[in-house]
């Protein structure tokens, strides 16, 4: 598995001064993903838990639902940055997404979230969950302790897997966002844990159309970002009943979607 | 031109009270670009300088770098978030890049750095632009200013084009940071401003792989970010010629590349 961070030479310039010294980043390295002689996908992540993420991605685009569905992936021995990853017989691998070759009528949000929500394998609207106000508040938090690279780089994104009491059950960092969910979700079908009935996710920037969708197609019920999400996170949340909160700080948050999953201390 | 924000209702809890009431947000919507039946590219954008964003995204894809290059775009009436784009006769549109059609020896981020470097039309490395540490300082504040849409919804990345005096060229907002970054470029490109040596770009959040390489495809000698870079980005930025200025804030800055750019007072 590849570094996760790297050193360099910086010029720190502060009032007054200044100093060159090594500086620590982040690592940024693109990833090829193949099955046989197809590509699949490429994406520019930082190393580690490569597996999972390929898993998480996979997941997302309705793909895989069940660790069974993978019979296996393997780092390409003489192909830097590629893994190949072989299916379970009877498992398609994802098609080149319909927005991609589009409709006559052009695209517009409505149709991407009745697109997704017609994708999905679990349905959330019944899904019991149920997340006390001041477990969500503590989240934030819990995340940030678990971000080793982050607190040497201060570069990095940040998702986290937690149960409804708050425990950790995973947490991952990348220089994409989207990354780190697809990591902590693929290392969850990889434990079995798919569809994530009683559980949170919570995701370090916004909530995007992209991070809700991912969500979703976990079964997650809630979602909870640090940031504010953007009108097709809340529709796509709302269409799909799943529970989607954002602004998480100082004790407080707003809830956009299904507030009925956050229990508010009387 | 669609809305950038909309309205929809949020349940806002704080410690020991909640209300109901609307919230405003940004707009996230799906964008179609065509050339005749052909789809180029798609992308999820806040509406608003699409045909900016179109002009950006071609820029730093390598096919334009003049505004002759652009024979004309028009918003398709039958269909919904699409524009179809006319590049002047010899101009040819993007081809999908060789990183998705892959090599034979896999993929990495140093093969990247020589391909993005190669395929550049401005040389950087003799570009004599020079800027003030005490303007660069100032940039993020300059550019928020600005940010009308982030005001009102806390959920927009935004960059912002400034002369080395720090006078405010554009400043676009969106929800994804690469959008915004297209945005300004083609909004520059359209103005006759490539290359755009003697400016700075300024961006919210922080630098990647993508942005050095949409800056650089610009012929802007300076990048600036509020957060950190990745390793990639540092590494294309050496190779390129680029200064790249993060963690700017608080009066001081971290120079990653080519530091001879910034005059620090004496």
């Amino acid at each position: 598995m590849g570094q996760m961070t790297t050193r360099r030479p910086v010029l720190r310039l502060r009032p007054g001064r200044s100093a060159q010294r090594p500086d620590t980043l982040a690592v940024e390295e693109p990833l090829l993903v193949r099955v046989g002689e197809r590509i699949l996908t490429s994406t520019m992540r930082t190393p580690g838990h490569d597996f999972d993420l390929i898993a998480g991605w996979l997941v997302a685009e309705g793909a895989v639902t069940d660790r069974t569905d993978v019979a296996g992936m393997k780092e390409c021995v003489d192909e830097q940055n590629t893994i190949e990853v072989t299916l379970a017989h009877g498992v398609e691998p994802p098609r080149a997404r319909a927005f991609e070759t589009t409709s006559a009528c052009g695209v517009c949000g409505a149709d991407r979230v009745v697109d997704v929500r017609a994708s999905l394998r679990w349905r959330l609207a019944d899904d019991p969950t149920r997340v006390d106000v001041g477990v969500l508040s503590t989240l934030p938090d819990r995340m940030r302790a678990e971000q080793r690279v982050f607190d040497r780089t201060g570069g990095l994104h940040a998702a986290g897997l937690f149960t409804t009491t708050g425990s950790v059950v995973t947490v991952r960092e990348d220089v994409g966002r989207h990354n780190a969910v697809d990591k902590v979700i693929g290392s969850a079908l990889m434990g079995g844990l798919l569809p994530l009935s009683g559980h949170v996710l919570q995701v370090s920037g916004r909530a995007s159309f992209e991070l809700v969708q991912k969500a979703a197609a976990a079964g997650l019920p809630v979602l909870a970002a640090v940031s504010a999400p953007s009108s097709l996170a809340v529709d796509l949340a709302d269409e799909c009943g799943l529970t989607l909160v954002g602004f998480v700080r100082g004790g407080g948050m707003n809830v956009y979607t299904h507030p009925e999953r956050v229990r508010v201390a009387v």
